[in-house]
């Protein structure tokens, strides 16, 4: 989980009614808000009021583990919530959000807590509802691969069960062994295979949902097809824990096919890079499994912050770097297709170097090299995290104007993402936080994303860092519809305040 | 699109307000709707208004177009419009529904109009809009693959010019002759490749959509990924035009692989058909493109009322049959698969027989009889069309079942569907409609599927037809936050009255 050190947390000051943030720095949120006086302030008939609902057990006033559910997993927000609460039914849930209404109790829903842009921590003194404690899985169907479980289990512990079933999920990504397959759900998590298995609008058939008043929303289906009416699951997913507490989630599962394989490939140009990528699309369709690049600065880094971790092509320096796994039914025919599609590259030109993975511990040991990008950066120093959709041939330019932007700084600019799916993880490296390279940074960085029709929030979500950035990437009259929306289902907004909208 | 006789067609009597729906039975709206009397009766200034804004060629009185328009594909739903726009703009559409909601007009959205749920069509005097001039490319993404069209686009015509840039649509049904991809959309409308390229909720990357006040909602984005709010496109994906028309659409096309392949297979139980399904998504997993079955009574039909319609086994009679689809991008690796495949399915005799086709026309033709099935139920007569979704194990039961329930009646039940996707359609073919098959059939057929936790929809939709059975299907609590949606964003009702929601 890394250190505080080198890493601006904001500081909280008394947080009774009212009250301000006091940010050692605006570096995380551009206006800092203000606690909602409409909020009510918990009270000892509260507390007793729930340990009826929970048991005492369920009922966590202990300061050392609210201060690890007080503070986000990059250590950059701190809320200082009084009360954490951990139902184990969808019951619970909902008697706990018909008391938090009625009394008017800002909640936060609490999965993993891994998200990074602070939407799972409290702002100010939020009750924290924690899900963890929600970690059954309710069923699974062999035939049909779907599953449906609590929204407390934890994403490592599906695949696992996935892969005794010889099935697998249809997401995958660094977090697995925290994040929650509701948080997943309530973020619209992104990962590392969507390019495979898409989006988990595409993916998740059915959510049970409790809303702010206590209502059970049942929308569990377990089918593919279901065309009745408005398929209102799609609004509470990715709507960030802010219309409604996911509690289960019923998800087709594709079957585990015998055949992965990796290569570990260097471009000498981002064109080169897109160019690899759609010969992979034509060539290797159907058994494309992720299509990840870094650049040379990333690669650099993690070979630098990281034990144990070798250049797979080590002969020669490289400007980018692109893995692609496949993943397909017939060992033979995925590296015969490999084979010959690495003979092509090679033929014309795309590719400087490359090497197919001869096993399981050589894919691993590429796999670490992309999924260790997050922990170098944090080892590094201070580090500013984007995440933009962008038109995949304007990515890199983006990149470029970035460095060119922040000229004369020490600012190390690393790139590295989901190419396939046109997703950029821009991260500014420094050895400390400094308001002189954020304020190079922002707006430059949100209005250039915006003129080109990218999304300022590819996969990680708005939460408290962007809530006033939407308008960046959504029309003023869709972001009204939202903000009716959360009004008709949440009147008093007591469903993670501060976040996702302005 | 098949002559009236033999099918029943609801009679209309007075339009005016208040007036009710005279049905010659109520075969297919349990309880027929009344004109509600908040809307207005179209007027003269309202035309002059509407000509003012469309020409005189965009504003249709003629009572030949009228009469095509006011009927649906299967002649048995038959509204009562005295007026269709044909806007060109989506500044029109919008010009068009502001007036519209001012004056408490209601109106129809229509596009190809061959939906099978009376959605399409006026029940009373609704003032159609029909969106079939607003049928241009907007832009097309090479090297993505994203699509951006007006929604009046005929799906054959989209496929078509995919074709040429080398890329498919991720969508296909026997209607894409007619059908208008906002229709598609607006109905989220599944098809035959659904098992490979997913729902229109995972393709979809974008919509324009105009509201009933004519507010024109930009959420046309063209990014694979994008978190950054409430993803509200989701919500006009599949609501019937009942929220909002959409005027534009974003859509992700996957790259046209080279090879294609059909094999048509035949078993003697429906749990051998289930086990096909099953060992194809082991063995075949990434190259299945189309998993279909028909019935033995589903074949005959076909075979007696298409013309130059063969059976593709003709040794023997056979109680299911299962067309199999794949495609790939490598046509040696896929046929060595399914020849493996092939061989494995009649060594452990799931298979009675089956035939791989050794050329396009060939395909072409078992695709024939799957796709003729519509044709020839139209053919023999009058016909009561079903379309569930079930947990697989369950399909065939529900057909059975039926059976049973018909026992001393000469209706023939007909069984066939997207069995990859658990979706049936299950058709009861008699000589003419009959009052007394129809109470046989239902509630019993939905009361079935419900128990069962089906769908009484899987991709038709409800439209006017099964406005009042969602509870079959849908939570109580779902289907009133249904309601409070379409309140909130249609306050006065204007947009497909009677429809989807009870």
């Amino acid at each position: 989980r890394g250190s505080r050190n080198g890493i601006l947390a904001p500081f909280h000051g008394n947080q009774c009614c009212g009250s301000k943030i006091h940010y050692k720095s605006l570096s995380f949120v551009a206006s800092a808000p203000i606690r909602s006086s409409s909020f009510s302030v918990i009270n000892h008939d509260d507390i007793s009021h729930f340990k009826n609902i929970l048991g005492e057990k369920g009922v966590i006033e202990d300061q050392e583990k609210l201060d690890d559910a007080n503070t986000d997993w990059m250590k950059k927000y701190k809320g200082s919530s009084k009360l954490m609460l951990q139902p184990r039914t969808t019951l619970q849930v909902s008697k706990i959000l018909e008391h938090c209404n009625s009394r008017c109790l800002a909640v936060v829903p609490q999965g993993g807590n891994t998200g990074l842009v602070g939407g799972s921590v409290p702002v100010f003194d939020e009750v924290i509802i924690n899900l963890s404690s929600m970690s059954n899985i309710v069923s699974f169907d062999k035939f049909s691969g779907i599953l449906v479980c609590e929204a407390g289990c934890i994403l490592e512990n599906l695949i696992s069960f996935l892969d005794n079933e010889g099935f697998t999920m249809p997401l995958d990504l660094g977090a697995k062994g925290s994040c929650q397959i509701g948080g997943n759900v309530s973020t619209n998590a992104g990962g590392l295979r969507l390019i495979r298995y898409g989006s988990l609008h595409g993916s998740v058939l059915g959510l049970e949902v409790v809303l702010a008043n206590g209502t059970v929303l049942d929308m569990l289906g377990t089918l593919r097809k279901d065309n009745t009416g408005y398929d209102l699951k799609h609004l509470f997913i990715g709507s960030e824990g802010s219309l409604g507490i996911v509690t289960k989630v019923s998800i087709l599962t594709p079957p585990k096919l015998a055949s992965v394989n990796v290569v570990f490939l260097a471009c000498e140009d981002y064109t080169s890079c897109l160019k690899l990528l759609s010969e992979a699309k034509r060539k290797l369709g159907e058994i494309v499994s992720a299509f990840e690049f870094l650049d040379i600065n990333a690669m650099d880094l993690v070979l630098k912050h990281l034990d144990g971790v070798r250049d797979p092509l080590p002969s020669s320096k490289h400007n980018f770097y692109v893995l692609l796994e496949t993943i397909g039914s017939t060992e033979s025919h995925d590296r015969e297709k490999l084979e010959a599609f690495l003979v092509h590259l090679i033929e014309i030109g795309l590719v400087s170097d490359g090497v197919l993975a001869q096993d399981i511990n050589q894919a691993s040991s590429f796999w670490k090299i992309r999924e260790g990008i997050t922990e170098a950066l944090m080892k590094a120093g201070a580090v500013y995290k984007y995440d933009f959709s962008l038109p995949p041939d304007k990515i890199y330019d983006l990149v470029q104007e970035t460095r060119r932007c922040l000229r004369g700084t020490e600012a190390n600019v690393v790139a590295y993402g989901h190419l396939g799916d046109g997703n950029l993880h821009l991260n500014i490296s420094t050895r400390r936080y400094d308001d002189n390279v954020l304020s190079k940074l922002e707006p430059f960085i949100y209005e250039w994303t915006s003129k080109h029709r990218g999304s300022i929030s590819a996969e990680h979500g708005l939460g408290l860092m962007k809530a006033d950035k939407i308008h960046y990437s959504k029309s003023s009259q869709t972001v009204q519809l939202m903000g009716s929306i959360k009004k008709l289902v949440d009147p008093n907004g007591i469903l993670n305040p501060y976040k996702v909208l302005p």
